[in-house]
C-alpha cells in the first residue's frame, strides 16, 4: 500500500514523496522545489529517496497542489440527482475548479465573506498518471495514478446565481484534497469503499463507490474525448445524496465546524471551517 | 495606438512584443522563451526592445497563449438570452475554458471528429493587467491591460450533454483569440464598437459593446469576488444574438469555411475551419 503526498519541507521548499506511517520519504531533488505532477507520468516506485522527515516536521499540501485541470463531475449518484430535482441525462455534468481553491488535509476550509451557504460534497478523486486524449474505456485504468479524497466545497448561492456553477465552486480555499494519493493496487475493492461525510461527527453522506452512475473508466473516456488529460489532472467523481443545502432545515458549514470525508482505505480528509478574515 | 502580440520567433522560441504596422518589436530576452502574461502586471511601455522582425517572419500565437484563467461570460446580450429561451438572471453565467483550446488569428479552428455542430461566438475579450481580488467596480478599469477579439467556438451537442457547458467549450483548437492586445487608450469609444461575426462573408452577429447586459467594470468586480485575477487572465464578455445553432435552418462551421470576428478598432480575428485529422 503506497501513499504519496505533496508537502513543504522544513526549509520551506515544496516537494513530494512517499508517506509510510510517520515517516516521509522525500522523492524530490533536495533544496529545490519539486512537483508530484511532474513525476506522475513516470514510475513513482523507481524514484530515489533523497531524504527523510518525520511526518510532524513537514506541512501537507493538497495531494496535487497545482493540477493543470480539475474536472468535477456533477450529478453522478442517483440520490443526489433526486435531491436536486434534476433529470438524469445521458452524460455526466462537468464543471471545473482552479487549483487555488484547494487546501490540504488538516488545513482550514474557508467560508467566504459573501455567503453563509457553504456546503460539503464528499467525493472520490481520481488522479491521472499517464496523460492522453480519447482514452478508450478499456485502457482507462492504466492512466490512473491513484485515488484521493476530495471535498468539493460549494458556495450554494453563488453556484446558483445563473446556470453555470463556476462562481460557487471557485472561491479560494473551499476545496479539500487529501490526505494522500493511494495507488490503485492498494485499493483492490474500490467499488465497495463508502464515501462517508461527517459534519461535527454527524454522518451526512454515506454511499459506496459502486453507486456511481458513470464509473471511472467511463469518466476518463468521456473527459479525455473533449480535452487532453495530463499527469496530475484530477477528476472529482461527484457527490452522493445528503448535501446540506437540500436538507430540511438546511445544514451549512460555519466557523468552528469540522468536516471529515472518509473513503475506506483511500483515507480520511478532515478540515476545520473558518470564516474568511 | 499600441498593439501587443505573442509570437514564435524565427528561431522557434516563443516571445511577445509590440506590433507596429509590418514590424514586430521583440520585448523578450533574445533566444529565451518569454511570456506576455509575465509582463502584463507591469508597464509594457517601459520594456526595452530586444530585436525586430518583419511581421511575415514570425508566427502569431493567441494573444495570451497561456492564461491562468479564462472566464467566459454567458448570456450577456439580451438578443442571445432571448434566442436561447433562457431567463435573464441577476448575475451573469460564468463558465471556463482551458488554454489548450485557443488558436491564434489566422490559425485553423478545429471541428472535432465527434460533432458536426461547431458554432461561432464572436466576443470582446478583456485581458487583465494588474491582478487582484474583490476589485471594486470603480477601480476595475485600472486592472485592464487591453482588449482583443475572441471566438468562443462551441461544440453545441457536447455543450448540452448535461447542464454544464464545459465539454462543449473545451475541445482543443476551438477558440480563436487575437490578433493583438489593444491597449485601452487606443479604444476611447469602446461602447460604440460593434461585435461583427461573418461566416464566409455573411454577417451573422452585429451588436455594439454598449449592448452588454453586464459591463466590463461589473464583470471584473463580480469575477474577482469569487476568484483572484492575475496578469494575463481573460474575461470573454459574451456573445450577441445570431449564433448558428439557433438559426432556422441551423448554420454550423465546417471544413473550408472562414469565420471572421471584427470589433471596430480592436481588430479582426479571422480563422479558417478544418476538420480534425
Amino acid at each position: 500500500m503506497t501513499h504519496y503526498i505533496s508537502f513543504v519541507r522544513p526549509d520551506g521548499t515544496a516537494s513530494f514523496g512517499r508517506l509510510d506511517g510517520e515517516t516521509v520519504y522525500d522523492l524530490g531533488v533536495p533544496g529545490a522545489p519539486a512537483r508530484l505532477r511532474d513525476a506522475l507520468g513516470g514510475d513513482l516506485g523507481a524514484l530515489a529517496v533523497t531524504g527523510t522527515f518525520a511526518r510532524s516536521a513537514v506541512r501537507l499540501l493538497p495531494v496535487v497542489p497545482d493540477p493543470g485541470k480539475i474536472l468535477c463531475i456533477g450529478l453522478n449518484y442517483a440520490t443526489h440527482v433526486a435531491e436536486t430535482g434534476r433529470d438524469q441525462k445521458d452524460h455526466p455534468a462537468v464543471f471545473t475548479r482552479w487549483a487555488d481553491t484547494l487546501v490540504a488535509d488538516g488545513a482550514p476550509l474557508v467560508r467566504p465573506r459573501e455567503s453563509v451557504r457553504f456546503d460539503y460534497e464528499g467525493e472520490l478523486a481520481v488522479v491521472i498518471g499517464k496523460g492522453g486524449r480519447r482514452i478508450a474505456r478499456a485502457d482507462a485504468m492504466a492512466h490512473v495514478a491513484g485515488y484521493a479524497v476530495f471535498n468539493d466545497g460549494s458556495v450554494r448561492d453563488w453556484q446558483r446565481h445563473n446556470i453555470q456553477f463556476t462562481p460557487g465552486k471557485n472561491f479560494p480555499g473551499t476545496g479539500g484534497f487529501g490526505p494522500t494519493l493511494v495507488t490503485p493496487d492498494a485499493v483492490p475493492d474500490l467499488a465497495s469503499q463508502r464515501v462517508q461525510t461527517r459534519l461535527n461527527g454527524q454522518l451526512v453522506q454515506d454511499q459506496p463507490i459502486s453507486d456511481l452512475i458513470w464509473d471511472i473508466p467511463y469518466l476518463i473516456e468521456y473527459c479525455s474525448t473533449f480535452t487532453e488529460l495530463a499527469p496530475g489532472d484530477v477528476i472529482a467523481t461527484g457527490t452522493p445524496g445528503g448535501v446540506g443545502d437540500k436538507r430540511t432545515p438546511p445544514l451549512y458549514m460555519k466557523a468552528g465546524d469540522r468536516v471529515e470525508v472518509s473513503i475506506g482505505v483511500v483515507g480520511t480528509l478532515a478540515n476545520p471551517i473558518v470564516d474568511e478574515a
